[in-house]
């Protein structure tokens, strides 16, 4: 059995061979004497042409084998004529497999992205999820192989955690406690001691906090697995369970972390690329017709590094009339940062140095005492994609700021003790996965870019 | 700032030149003129040797410098006369970034794996925990590499799920209603209409069904994800969360479905034995001196392949006393499964077609009617590691079954669309991720091999 991948990748070794393939059939069209299937195998964009004669003793059954039937052909491989393909299968045995009725939910037309959500396992056979899903793969690989490439140690973050990474933030609860019948302790409170793990503990929200003690023992390391908000957030950009990448590097500062952020979005992009060449054809034609160009624009220029001071400068002296008021202090919303990326600098833009008072308490606080060492990446048609910052690695600051945000320092004590035991310099950043994805592919919802996606009042599958 | 590991690796480029490096101290010993420091950065198992003499305007304070402190040093790499190494660093400055006091709880004597689990964010940085995390990760990469280079697609199953793979097994609930006051319905009970999915979720037990639906649109996938298991039980080889990897492939068969898992895991092997030789070497000689045997073995053999009623009669055969008694139809429990791997065959053995009432719904029956076509695999020294079926393809057979078993089947009408439309025979397989890192580093114990485990009772950090 040959998957039609290969045939399109070295056709040369199988043309006037004969070869079996499987597939299903994405379309089929016979006429008196004659007919054509179009079959797919799942492996390539394209599907492979078959050409059925009526020399094939089941020729009248093969005219009404229905589209996803699945098949199996054997045949001879030949140049082709005229048409789209130099090459297609005549077909000498064609076998059914397993029919697909007429009930099937994918019938030859189009479908809105709102039905396919509901036909979430059958619409990665449909062609714009087929190259979704395939150039999701490609970009998980990508990632692993840019920061394995560089020696990073690969850390899987712990999924069910009893700590908060950002202090805040809705969570999902885990437990094993019968909800009909919880056990309350004498204060009537719930008892968790009866929990499986014998406290509270919740679905992971970021696992930078445990990266940074790997870090502080390999050099280099990155995180890549699932993280969950609890946000009753009904957006094209919000999932309760999404992917997250996490590098974290020891004797770094904001610098390195820009360089490492800027190669590795230029590299997924060039993998992408150059893997999957149709998929990104095909994008570009029916999803986004600027997006080649635009990914072309993020490989090939060197990306912005401007402070906030100097965003909010040029935001003040813009000629637009944005919606949030602009301001020195302000967290920076969308249309802002589309404004600088896209119309100021037509390019991604590293902005850096925020104040502090809208970032998180982790971040290296700067000798101006007013802005933290923080950076947010912001691309052209999207706005933030990374964010990321040099960690605070003093200890008598990170205490203070920990305290005045009255958060539980005992619970904290083991990620003070990495500022205890030879500290230092170290930094990192976080790439939602899911929206690399949408990125790269043009898709604009996020429920399209995940295999099963969950949001608020939907977990099917 | 020169990495370690490329100090290691390209010696010759920085031989006779002046480098700058940073790490932690493992080791520091002065005498009255002259002091050595062993140094890592974490990227490589082994650690520079950095002799520093009174030459140095700090030389009285670098002597007291303590285990785990944080140094950046400037120097010149030379040929070392003598010693384990052949070269080491002559410092023109070292500069104390981070401070380790004497509280620092992993002070240079043999610590138990028990202590060192109270302290999973240190235990990294001692050498047992720095070679296995970095073979983890080692693993973790080939598995995608040997994936990828062979056309399957990386596909991300859903994490919360409203279903359960497996028709048992003890779940974790996903939720966000309030534990001290559950809202109730009508009836009295969990009213989960109020709860984020508006129904009842748990952790995913097996991503395999999901899989199955993926497979079937792209011929060859593969999950690598994390699943949960609520199991009390407190044994070296559970952990209520772990990573797992389930390939599932269209139009493979069980024969088909071994060939991958043989190639799968010798692949890996051979990957970490080329990637991680002094972590191996290590391992052999501090963790288990047949490990290097032991996988030889695994990579240079063709692995065996028995019935189940072949590995029944060679354990009723065979002459020894076995706490569980032998019988077909039963379970093979450990004890069996090492016999046959190791005294038998003394390599990893496939065993197939199991008697279907001890394996899951989803497998195909076999002609026999009695069996089902699922394979496990053996290995010496741990038993199974691998087990996985060919698929029931045929709807009316897989609905009986499901019936049967009283299975919700409108829940899993998705599952059996899949055999509705365009149907075939595919197969796939499980690999606990943990286990494998535990066969391949010799680690006794799966809370030594994960970063942060989850057990009972255990969800710290």
């Amino acid at each position: 059995m040959i998957s039609i991948r290969e045939i399109f990748k070295n056709t040369e070794n199988y043309i006037d061979k004969e070869i079996e393939i499987c597939g299903w059939i994405k379309t089929n069209r016979g006429s008196k004497n004659f007919g054509f299937i179009e079959l797919t195998d799942g492996t390539n964009f394209n599907s492979l042409q078959v050409v059925y004669g009526k020399e094939l003793g089941n020729f009248s059954e093969i005219e009404k084998y229905t589209l996803s039937s699945s098949l199996i052909i054997k045949g001879k491989l030949v140049e082709s004529p005229g048409a789209n393909q130099s090459f297609e299968l005549q077909a000498k045995e064609i076998k059914l497999i397993g029919a697909a009725d007429n009930t099937y939910p994918l019938q030859k037309k189009r479908h809105t992205m709102e039905y396919l959500r509901t036909v979430s396992h059958l619409r990665p056979r449909t062609n714009t999820f087929n190259a979704v899903f395939r150039v999701r793969s490609l970009i998980a690989y990508a990632i692993h192989k840019f920061f394995q490439e560089r020696g990073f140690v690969y850390f899987h973050a712990p999924i069910i955690t009893a700590s908060d990474a950002e202090g805040a933030g809705e969570m999902f609860q885990v437990t094993t406690l019968p909800l009909e019948d919880i056990p309350k302790n004498d204060e009537g409170k719930v008892d968790y001691k009866k929990d499986f793990f014998g406290k509270e503990t919740n679905l992971t929200v970021s696992g930078q906090l445990e990266d940074e003690a790997f870090a502080l023992a390999f050099g280099n390391v990155y995180t890549f697995g699932p993280t969950f908000r609890a946000e009753n957030s009904n957006t094209p950009r919000h999932a309760a369970e999404f992917w997250m990448i996490e590098p974290e590097m020891a004797f770094a500062d904001l610098n390195v972390n820009m360089d490492v952020a800027e190669a590795m979005l230029k590299y997924i992009i060039r993998y992408v690329l150059e893997n999957a060449k149709e998929e990104m054809k095909f994008f570009n034609k029916f999803i986004d017709k600027d997006l080649l160009a635009r990914l072309d624009n993020v490989v090939s220029n060197e990306f912005e590094r401007i402070t906030y001071t100097q965003a909010i400068e040029i935001l003040e002296k813009a000629n637009k009339d944005f919606k949030f008021p602009v301001k020195w202090g302000i967290d920076l919303q969308t249309e802002h940062e589309r404004y600088i990326t896209e119309e100021v600098f037509k390019k991604p833009v590293f902005v850096t140095n925020y104040p502090k008072e809208i970032k998180a308490f982790y971040m290296t606080e700067n000798d101006d005492k007013k802005t933290v060492a923080a950076m947010d990446l912001l691309v052209p048609g999207v706005g933030e994609i990374i964010g990321g910052s040099q960690r605070e690695h003093r200890i008598d600051i990170l205490e203070k700021k920990m305290k005045d945000l009255n958060m539980n320092m005992d619970e904290y004590d083991w990620y003070l003790d990495l500022r205890r035991f030879g500290t230092c310099i170290h930094s990192g950043y976080g790439l939602g996965f899911e929206r690399a994805v949408m990125y790269i592919t043009g898709m604009k919802n996020i429920r399209d870019v995940i295999p099963f996606p969950r949001t608020v009042g939907n977990a099917n599958y």
